[in-house]
């Protein structure tokens, strides 16, 4: 049945098969990714089915292992690249723990140059390959990158693409994969711009048209005067100006580029032939293609982004535990999305952000009711923040909804349009902490550090879904910018009674016990009540736990007195170890002379964390109840011996670096 | 002689001003500012004599209190802009301690809507208050950026002018104010776009004639056949198309803009008629003005950068101490050069790259010998970092050189491109640390809180020029991304004899004593030496000083000896406490169990620090020699009464923020 696709299992077999069977291979491929991702392991689904085509061309036609390169932007279109290099036997174990990563990965394989999951940066290192290849005499090397439209209108992208059009005699190629997607609806001028073109085929008829008038114009110059004359000189001169506007080249054109295209992404024949015209061009080449995201997936219509990730199949998961005991409740991004309406609906300048995460954030459900006050910016975390800025000192009350790993994006806004000024804009960091299956790049751990080490700001997270609710109202009306954290995770389908009503910088006593103290941050709180609780069932001992609730500015007053009061003081978040909640407390308890040495910080150790169910990867990082319990229980001299096989974490590491 | 000046000291004031005396209100202002800053102040000369008609055409035409808004990329283009809103009189503060800042701050003034200083935020900004202004029925309010040609490569600006190209019913003007020139020679296609338009005027003519030929055209167009009809009429439709390929407004228009322009920046009427012609367009318009950087200050050709920002009079600071009292030595910016240049001569493979700060890191003067290593990627700190890595993958040895507040836009990359897959990259971070004049948008005391987050990344600052270059060739050979960071600032003209040789993760200790210890971090460590020195002549104690080199990884063993041995133990950095080097020793000794209760960290408290002379804000902060002795004797119970007039610090401040 897969005859072909195992002959094609490296490039070398690829390339003894006839182009005429490609359409055959192309097929399989289909038939073998549909299969196991919608079947199966889950995953980006649509992305990869619409680049098979334009992957077989390209390892057809180019050596991507030695002499040439390619970088694909996002990275998760990258399935076909990963039947193609040896991959085809793990595909069944996509992003999966310990299974081969939904992203290019170098560590996989030597055709990954790269490993990405945030976009916009294809352009950037294939122009430095490219630019490397020229100044080492590798003439005959070309780099390319392979981007999306929605990737494009990422900044960084951008950047490069002006950067790049300045250069020369260089073999750089960007394949502009134009699905008329990216993550979301396409946004902003960009995406127009691309529509407009698409909808119609006007400008392959027009161009004929023009070339057919010059030569009648030319035939009939004898016939005018002087002025006529020169002005058909500009209209010559014009033509190239002519043809741009008519055909959807010309941004590409007027930036330097050889513009090549639009062209039929699935045909791979027209593809082999691009590729072919673009070798012969001395300067960087943008080849336009079109595909169809999802494409052999279902006939009719699709819902294009409820399969931009296909659900993981349940039966891949049901052997395991859940993540808490009292988890079920109503996923933190739903919490988020209910709150929002409910928020817009009172307040009229209540307004909302997103960079291309309208259906990640959950957003789009609340555009459908409020579609101006619902702003998808497109893939522009930077301008996402800025322009939030600006929403703010216009008067309305911005709630600017990004992933954690994405708002690294977003640094430089944070300091200068936010912190700087001290202008109020809440931020809304949703998949802050592990988030499973998307592994390393998606992985929300780094937001307490790169927020917390700027004055002027505010950091909060809920331990459960009311106090989501809770926090937003309350941080809307700060006067600083603010951010609130929460996982990709249900929220407590129990939960704890509500405590007092916030107050900044003020942390909540969920349990009162004397043998020590638990300070948890977020969505660690019960993660840890269920440790502490583990901890008294087994051995009587009874601990405090602390919902820390801010973590800056924190309950200094509270803090000073449990680390006075306890001889074992705990600080439990979803977050790198390095510059987090617990460094932060550590670094209190320095300056106001208490005696740290009590603490102990449980986090994530400094290394990457790849993917797995979020569960399995909260047990791998010893941050799931028992692994929680375990650490404590060590710390208190009560661990059993023969109890470390519920957990292999080793909390004493040290840093992991190495020269 | 400043007659008009006065009058126009508030916009109120401007606008009594008859039209035709605007320019002599111009040559006053361009007078006055050469006077005061060349003269005497120092600052950004060329960007604020630039915009003298346009600052005050934009408060002639505006009402840029309450109803309008203008935000000025970058900002150093607002000394017109603050003459005429109310600081003439405290002009001659300009950048010194305690004086007006160099850029726009709201703290200042409320015509100053944000505070600015790294570009490319003002598109983003704008359009959101022009956003808010539409969704709350101001529809007579404006929002208006001001932004140069340079920093429009920003990846933020154009993000920005992507999601703005997508909307209509705003009262939104982009003023892009084309001086041919950022902070350094314009770089990518966009400059070159630009300045194929400035070096001829032929677009004016181009335009008359097509509508001539039009015209004729239509005449003629009874004598042609049927075919030559239909190619008339896409003649006609494509005249949009014609007329942008030969001018410069195509790139604005094909992303939706109304473009207008190019105008003379420099005369006042042609200026008000174009805000009065934007005003009545109903969708986003950019308003392309020309204007010479500098205009006014010599008649000759000027050396742009070198007075981008004019140097302080020596007077200002005659009167300051030495920042410590070994300095003297050469730059560390130009220490870092002639090491760059060095490493160029002896392998082919070493490139530099930095984003628009060709003369601000003095890589031009390696550039003129090695033109095609030196690598200007224009305003665009994210592609800076992306296109190192594609160099490196291409084989390269890139460095890439970066002041470490603006490395701020680039954590997302350090953190994907970089140190996820361990790609060798070696920053240099320049202007690490407090930079004086400048103020708060651009010290540098983040770096090591965003760094050292990312795993698989080395940290490392040397104590003087000699260890800068050691710690380049060895930045250099590592198998892991590497930041040096070294501040603005004079290296030590003595200095201590050479240490071990650089080894991965260990420090040096400089001096032995019994009484305590200091470990030093970098730009700290002559301060610190000068420190233990005062202390040793006031009170005969002798404490230990080390020499940390690296922050990441650190030397573990070592740290743990001196903190087992000493009572008392100090860190100095200049960086804020928040996620710095001393936050990552504490959390090391939390972790190995040691006594963190003996140590003090002596860093940057959390706010963000204005501008003034380098020496007086290091005072300010307590990272002066006296101030870094003054924290150890009282610390150590030795500081005499009467003594704490030569330091104001109040080392246990807590958190500084609030609701």
């Amino acid at each position: 049945m897969y005859q072909l696709l195992e002959q094609a299992d490296t490039p070398d077999g690829l390339k003894q098969i006839a182009v005429s069977d490609l359409p055959r291979l192309a097929e399989q491929m289909r038939q073998f990714i549909i299969e196991t991702v919608a079947g199966r392991t889950g995953g980006h689904l649509g992305s990869g089915l619409g680049t098979v085509e334009l992957t077989i061309a390209l390892h057809y036609y180019y050596d991507l292992l030695e002499r040439d390169s390619v970088v694909y932007d996002v990275g998760h279109q990258c399935y076909p690249h990963k039947l193609l290099t040896g991959r085809r036997a793990q595909f069944g174990t996509l992003r999966q723990y310990h299974g081969i990563s939904g992203f290019p990965d170098p560590k996989e394989s030597p055709y990954d140059r790269v490993k990405t999951g945030h976009g916009g940066t294809s352009l950037s290192t294939a122009l430095g390959i490219a630019v490397a290849n020229k100044q080492q005499g590798f003439t005959d090397r070309t780099a390319i990158a392979v981007i999306g439209d929605g990737a494009l209108q990422e900044g960084q992208a951008l950047e490069a693409l002006n950067h790049g059009g300045d250069m020369r005699d260089l073999k750089y190629l960007i394949v502009l994969n134009d699905n008329e997607h990216g993550i979301g609806p396409a946004t902003g001028a960009l995406a127009n711009y691309f529509s407009k073109f698409r909808t119609s085929q006007a400008y392959t008829s027009a161009k004929k048209d023009i070339k057919k008038m010059l030569k009648l114009l030319d035939e009939q110059a004898g016939s005018f005067g002087r002025a006529v004359h020169d002005v058909l000189d500009h209209v010559k001169a014009g033509l190239h100006g002519l043809m741009p506007a008519t055909h959807p080249g010309v941004l590409f054109e007027e930036l330097g580029y050889f513009y090549y295209g639009p062209i039929d992404g699935h045909d791979i024949p027209t593809l082999l032939e691009a590729f072919e015209n673009a070798a012969r061009v001395p300067k960087p080449v943008v080849l336009h293609v079109m595909t169809k995201k999802g494409k052999g997936f279902n006939n009719d219509e699709p819902d294009h982004y409820a399969y931009h990730a296909a659900k993981t199949h349940s039966k891949l998961t049901a052997h395991l535990p859940k993540e808490f005991k009292r988890a079920g409740g109503p996923a933190y991004t739903d919490v988020f999305i209910d709150k929002t309406f409910e928020m817009m609906e009172k307040d009229p300048k209540v307004v909302a952000i997103t960079a291309a995460m309208l259906q990640g954030t959950g957003l789009e459900k609340v555009q459908q009711k409020h579609p101006e006050r619902v702003i998808d910016v497109g893939m522009a975390e930077q301008h996402a923040v800025g322009f939030a800025q600006g929403l703010k000192l216009g008067g309305l009350k911005p709630i600017c909804a990004v992933y954690s790993t994405f708002m690294q994006r977003s640094v430089d806004q944070l300091f200068q349009e936010l912190a700087l000024i001290k202008c109020p804009v809440l931020m809304a960091l949703d998949r802050a902490g592990l988030v499973g299956p998307d592994g390393a790049t998606h992985n929300g751990v780094f937001d307490i550090a790169y927020i917390s080490m700027l004055p002027n700001t505010v950091l909060m997270a809920p331990r459960d879904a009311t106090e989501l609710k809770n926090m937003m109202d309350f941080g809307l009306e700060l006067s600083l910018p603010a951010a609130v954290r929460f996982p990709r995770a249900q929220s407590p389908k129990q939960e704890l009674p509500a405590g007092p009503a916030l107050e900044l910088g003020k942390a909540e006593i969920l349990v009162e016990g004397d043998d020590g103290v638990v300070i948890a941050y977020g969505s660690m709180v019960y993660h840890a009540l269920e440790a502490i609780e583990l901890i008294q069932e087994r051995h009587g001992k009874r601990l405090t736990l602390v919902n820390a609730r801010f973590a800056k500015p924190f309950d200094e007053a509270l803090f000073a007195r449990l680390i006075e009061r306890h001889d074992h003081v705990f600080t439990v978040e979803e977050h790198v170890r390095r510059g987090g909640f617990g460094s932060i407390v550590l670094e209190f308890a320095n300056r106001a002379r208490l005696e740290s040495g009590k603490i102990e910080v449980l986090a994530i150790d400094d290394r990457f964390v790849d993917h797995g169910a979020r569960v399995e990867v909260l047990q791998e990082v010893g941050l799931d109840p028992a692994g929680i319990a375990a650490s404590i229980e060590r710390r208190m001299g009560i661990r059993k011996p023969g109890s470390e096989t519920g957990s292999t974490r080793n909390v004493a590491t040290g840093s992991s670096v190495s020269g």
